[in-house]
């Protein structure tokens, strides 16, 4: 090896990012284009704030601690002060409010679309840069305004193609959460891991939480999790949660507020084979202070090696009443619900919900003189069909594999011959695309004559709709 | 102060960045939109790389190279690779195609849009996050491929309501610069300095050019400027440029593909009221290797202090032969155009082509009972009308500012006394925006007549279309 080679650099993505194309790509816009349409139809209007933060702006509220950085990407400026990029929309939606509350309507109801970025370790599906979809409510401490993220995320669920009793957004407290803590003496210390137990419950069910919440557990493979150390009356207390029998709760603060958004949605007719209370629902972030939401798919979707999991998360958020006054010593009441874009995009995708729909593509091929495949495509783009001519330099079988790799439905050729007698054939690559794929030359193409046909040059728009079944 | 007050963070936008919301996103929106579906009917397939790459992968290409981190946002990752903020999305492209070189259609033609950022000084309207709209075609050394992109610029900037004349699309050749250079016996040490002067043709004149060509240039408020430092022969060499004299030129290098493209343009239609040669576009970038295009609009446009500016290039590109070579060894003839989507976004919104059309908006107010409201509004949403029903808990007259301040169309009221008798009242608040800012009561609205109409309940959606004046 030479030393110019050794130094070249190697062409690899980054350790947790990835590309995406065509399908996905088409297939994020259209559902984004539909979350997009939900909110705008319930008046949340856009809000778009830069991928940067000051660090000390952002907080810390990320669940996992122990990552570089505390899981936040951040570089000092030349200024040295400190900038990270946003790890989610909420916490620069506080800073955005703080700054500007004097101007905003009371309350604010935004929505703001972007990706996040997460400096974790990567790992199989676990990218390190993710889209968000947030909408948050600002300035009103009132259920009703939690009640209305909750309606508008089932509506959104469902725009995107879902049907009832396929997801759902279960709500609960941390509040009350926080007042069950208080009632079993539990202390600030052991309060996280109180909380990451109950989060399992879904997952590892009534006994996996107690023996969390008590001195710990050991699972299938024999690793253990130490547990929080409760004693068994605290235990007891805490399981409550999940038992008919909780009649005195009603007392324990943050119940009424609760209840309060369910007797919204109900009378609104979300009952709860949409929205309903679960007592085991947590969410990681540490800025939440009420009420808190998740949506979740109710079906198996396949993991990447094929085998059916249940999927999790696909929603998330709550109300944060102390995430603007960090910045102003002003409590500001807020609200909001975040989709995981590109979490709820797989599982659709998967449950073919999110069909991808290109529009067909007719390709033109470049012969003699290339302004005619130009002019050609141009034809066709102005009667609203996907057109493009061969812009390469190589022969002619190159072109029809070019066209069979980008999938286009028909290829128009046009040589001398054709030109001198005003004349163009159109080939249905839909239905001879294996065939095509093994035509090298002119003449083979010409001795082929399944599923072609050459029309006038001037009947060529009309001829490529009739090919394309009349869809255009 | 306390103690606690001076440690609580500032709530400011990082230097350089900026929040947008409404109406611009709402805009851009559009505009992004309308070059996607032009990119698309060419046959352009989107491609989406992430935010990072790595640093080397990236190479350093940006032409201002005294910045900090020579003008990139730089970190470095937790396994001691430095990783790099894209700054543009040609570099990640080279990366793909090099990572992807076997699996893609030749030639690949991609379009991506993203933002991009550069780690430079912020200044008025200079930001360091903005976004780029981007189409290449790689794997093809053909004039047409260059045409091709150059005639769908043409094409987008027209459908983006620009109309022929207000733009201007020129062409160069970095070859063919570098040709003349060589035939004026310029050094390498010199050639920045050359094309620095050339690229201010536009500004400057011939005279200005002539000046930094040799000894260098004092502006008017005395600054000065040093030259190239070429002798009077070299100077008279390469302004030849500029001149009809010039029939020798044909025989440098470059002229003959830009002449090809030339023809190409011609004979497809594009003449030079679209797309013209012009000897003096440079381009910053160095990883040019060809042709060089830039499309600029010939209308000024007022700068922040409200004066009329030349404003300059909206988007640039050219071929970069070397770029995927870096990579592989192997040279891969490429070539693109970007647009610049917030600078293009401000120069159409101040030519009003940009306007912004925001759906009309419904404001139910909350009154008794908060899900009479909610039905409401969503009965109007069901009917494709925008509807908010008031989430704060604040009271009337507050709900009628936030109205106005939010610039619903309608009001709607359902009072106790509406819902016994089974009406509402809907309020144009187009025509009483003035009257009802000054209504602190639901006495006074009742009292307030103007522009108001109470109908039966069950003629809601039939009356707030015909007070929207049957848009919907």
């Amino acid at each position: 090896m030479t030393k110019e080679k050794t130094t070249r650099p190697k062409a690899r993505l980054p350790r947790g990012f990835r590309d995406r194309s065509g399908a996905e790509i088409a297939a994020e816009r259209r559902m984004l284009e539909t979350i997009r349409g939900v909110y705008e139809s319930y008046g949340f209007a856009p809000l778009e704030t830069p991928a940067f933060e000051y660090t000390d702006a952002l907080g810390k509220f990320l669940p996992d601690l122990d990552r570089p950085n505390e899981g936040v990407f951040s570089l000092k400026d030349d200024d040295d002060q400190w900038l990270s990029l946003r790890y989610d929309l909420t916490a620069p939606l506080a800073r955005y409010v703080a700054e500007n509350f004097q101007n905003l309507p009371k309350p604010f109801r935004r929505y703001q679309v972007g990706q996040v970025w997460r400096n974790e370790k990567p790992g199989p599906g676990r990218y390190r840069e993710f889209t968000q979809f947030d909408a948050d409510t600002v300035g009103s401490n009132s259920p009703a305004a939690d009640a209305e993220l909750l309606m508008m995320l089932a509506d959104t669920l469902e725009a995107l193609g879902l049907k009832r009793g396929q997801y759902a957004i279960k709500i609960n407290s941390r509040k009350f959460l926080n007042g069950i803590l208080a009632l079993a003496g539990v202390g600030a210390d052991r309060t996280g891991a109180v909380l990451r137990a109950l989060d399992k419950f879904d997952r590892l069910g009534e006994g996996g939480v107690r023996d969390l919440l008590g001195a710990g557990r050991k699972d299938e493979s024999g690793d253990f999790t130490r547990g929080a150390g409760l004693n068994a009356d605290q235990v007891a207390k805490i399981m409550r949660l999940f038992t008919d029998d909780a009649d005195d709760l009603t007392t324990v603060a943050g119940f009424e507020e609760l209840t309060a958004i369910r007797t919204i949605l109900q009378s609104a007719g979300y009952r709860a084979d949409r929205v309903a209370i679960d007592l085991s629902i947590v969410r990681g972030l540490d800025y939440y202070t009420g009420p808190v939401f998740e949506a979740q798919l109710t079906f198996p979707v396949k993991n990447e090696d094929g085998e059916p999991v249940i999927f999790g998360s696909v929603a998330g958020g709550g109300r944060y009443d102390d995430l603007v006054a960090r910045f102003t010593g002003q409590q500001v009441p807020a609200t909001g619900v975040s989709i995981g874009v590109s979490r709820l995009m797989s599982a659709l995708m998967q449950r073919g919900v999110l069909a991808s729909a290109e529009e067909p593509l007719v390709f033109v091929l470049a012969l003699d003189e290339i302004s005619r495949s130009f002019e050609m495509a141009r034809e066709l783009r102005n009667a609203g069909i996907r057109a493009e001519a061969y812009v390469g330099n190589k022969k002619f079988g190159d072109q029809l594999k070019y066209a069979d790799k980008r999938g286009a439905a028909i290829a128009i050729i046009e040589g001398s011959e054709e030109f001198n007698s005003k004349q163009v054939t159109l080939k249905n690559l839909a239905l001879g695309a294996e065939l095509a794929k093994n035509i090298e030359s002119r003449a083979e193409w010409l001795g082929e004559r399944q599923a072609q046909k050459t029309v006038k040059r001037s009947d060529l728009v009309k001829e490529v709709r009739a090919m394309l079944g009349g869809a255009k």
